[in-house]
């Protein structure tokens, strides 16, 4: 029997990784948020001087990446993979960040739950003494996301209530084998949950009942109940989502209480930002994770969070073929 | 020091990954060719009794699955991770099939690279301790593919020369910590090289540094010298990109002889199939790997090889902008 495998897909890191570094660059209108002084660079504009909005969002991930590394004072010749992701076709943001970076590379796609994903692998990689540091990062950005799943944004086309708001950012880690740091005790790997929501203006939904099953295994692995961790935290399940998240829980016996919060609804002033039932994209979950919920680490506000990073496994092209949306939830827990 | 890491980013497996089960499946144009009597099924035709391609890529994945998890003899509800991914975008063959096998999903990005990528991932996630049992599968499909990265079928556009066919199929494995069966041994995990190729028709060329970089830090890390292995095997580089590696690692000093070949010139008839310049696909690889080269080794024919998948990180939209195409390469060592 697998040594550090507890329960199905949950894993006890027994020589947990370290998080040595982290970076995180937002765009504008995320730097109005209210996590804004929690960011490490905020943009004055979209562009990030490029020409276009996909050489912008791979600029923000290898900016990101730049400040991690940094931060974790190692030499980037020291990092031995890359592991990356984001919601462009082909993950053309993390292959073409990994050609400038020139490490091996690992690229992932989990759609808004690549922060998590990445983090498991990384830690995996590292606690089974494969590498001493690797780097996990993710972006996202509003225009490349409105013109690849929605429509370009000349259009201008109204969103939609339950719509989500794509963060334009990106966040990276450098998890180390040793140092001091907080770090990954544990990881919970979703499974693909899917009850037939066919509504691409309503990720939330789509969502909430794959984040409540890796909760509930979470739970039932560990033996770590809600109420243990000073923060839940969902990747970008919205307000909706987040509702639909709590009652599932709720009706399996799992309460999460004032504990509990949603990405989504931490990087906007959801009441003033107009950004419909809240944020999502990859660099969601990470940027207010990496950024916001680390620092309220270090400065002693919290010791052990939960993070359950959603994503939305839908391309346009399956939701044009009339298929529902399948939902992935990826859990990691982070402690001093 | 990482306990496992040999040099960088290459692995020594201490408790190789055993593989308990292979699962493939092609479509009728690979039954014409010569390994169809190592596959374990071939379609009469593309549709696989689906409407749409997409839907029929799901099915081979979940076919190619279903038939490895039979063959390892053990239980599907034994398997710890599934690790998948294809070429369309967002992965959705892999991630809709992920929510049919209901196993905890990693969803990976490599282009044609991702078996031996899934693999290396499996392996450690295997030999880390963190799991028992691991599904890697992938698959690509005729029409999916030329419909999403160059044309739909229906406008019969001309091949190039250069040009290469997609495999339509899917391999599958079942990796666990212990048994009998082939062992994956090493890995090396490839870095991303683009020598500015910008011809999506001449994907081999682009790929074959990536391809002989990995080689040769393969090589260095594991003091396995060419000659060492009974077959050396690129993932898909045609005829042009195969010549290429070649002559790339015998510049660099390290020959690859008679004991080399690459898939994409494997699984047809290169000679009658009016395939241009070979095979490609993630499926390519992963069918002739898991299906044929299996095979030789049950047979006694080989007994060590090393394997390097070829993916081409580019997207229509990285090269309607302008991009060139980056190129990665995972090397796999299987030995009885």
């Amino acid at each position: 029997m697998a040594s550090k495998k507890i329960g199905k897909a949950t894993v006890k890191f027994t020589n947990p990784p370290i998080i040595a570094g982290t970076g995180t660059i937002v765009g504008p209108m995320e730097g109005r948020g209210p996590l804004a002084k929690d960011i490490d660079v905020i943009l004055p504009d979209l562009t990030f001087g490029e020409k276009t909005g996909e050489r912008s969002e791979r600029k923000l991930l290898e900016q990101a990446a730049q400040i991690a590394i940094e931060r974790s004072g190692i030499d980037k010749g020291m990092i031995d993979y890359y592991i990356a992701g984001d919601l462009l076709n082909q993950i053309i943001s993390a292959s073409f960040s990994a050609r400038q970076l020139a490490i091996p590379f690992i690229g992932v796609y989990g759609a808004c739950s690549t922060c998590s994903m990445g983090t498991t692998l990384g830690g995996m990689i590292i606690d089974g003494g494969f590498a001493d540091y690797v780097l996990v990062a993710c972006s996202s950005h509003y225009q490349t996301a409105e013109r690849q799943f929605r429509y370009p944004i000349e259009l201008n086309i109204q969103h939609k209530a339950t719509s989500q708001y794509t963060v334009t950012g990106a966040g990276a880690l450098v998890l180390a084998s040793s140092g001091n740091g907080p770090r990954v005790t544990w990881a919970t790997t979703g499974r693909v949950i899917d009850l037939g929501v066919k509504d691409p203006y309503n990720l939330g939904a789509a969502m909430a009942p794959a984040a409540c099953d890796t909760l509930l295994r979470h739970v039932a692995d560990t033996g770590c109940a809600p109420d243990m961790y000073d923060l839940i935290l969902t990747g970008d399940l919205g307000s909706l989502g987040s509702q639909l998240f709590a009652e599932l829980a709720k009706d399996a016996g799992c309460n999460v209480g004032n504990n509990y919060n949603d990405c989504g609804l931490m990087i906007f002033d959801t009441k003033t930002q107009r950004v419909g039932s809240g944020a999502s994209g990859c660099a969601c979950a990470a940027v207010v994770t990496f950024g916001h919920v680390l620092k309220e680490m270090e400065r002693g506000n919290l010791k052990k969070i939960l993070l359950i990073a959603t994503g939305a496994l839908l391309s346009p092209l399956s939701f044009q073929q009339g298929e529902s949306i399948p939902g992935v939830g990826h859990a990691i827990v982070i402690e001093l």
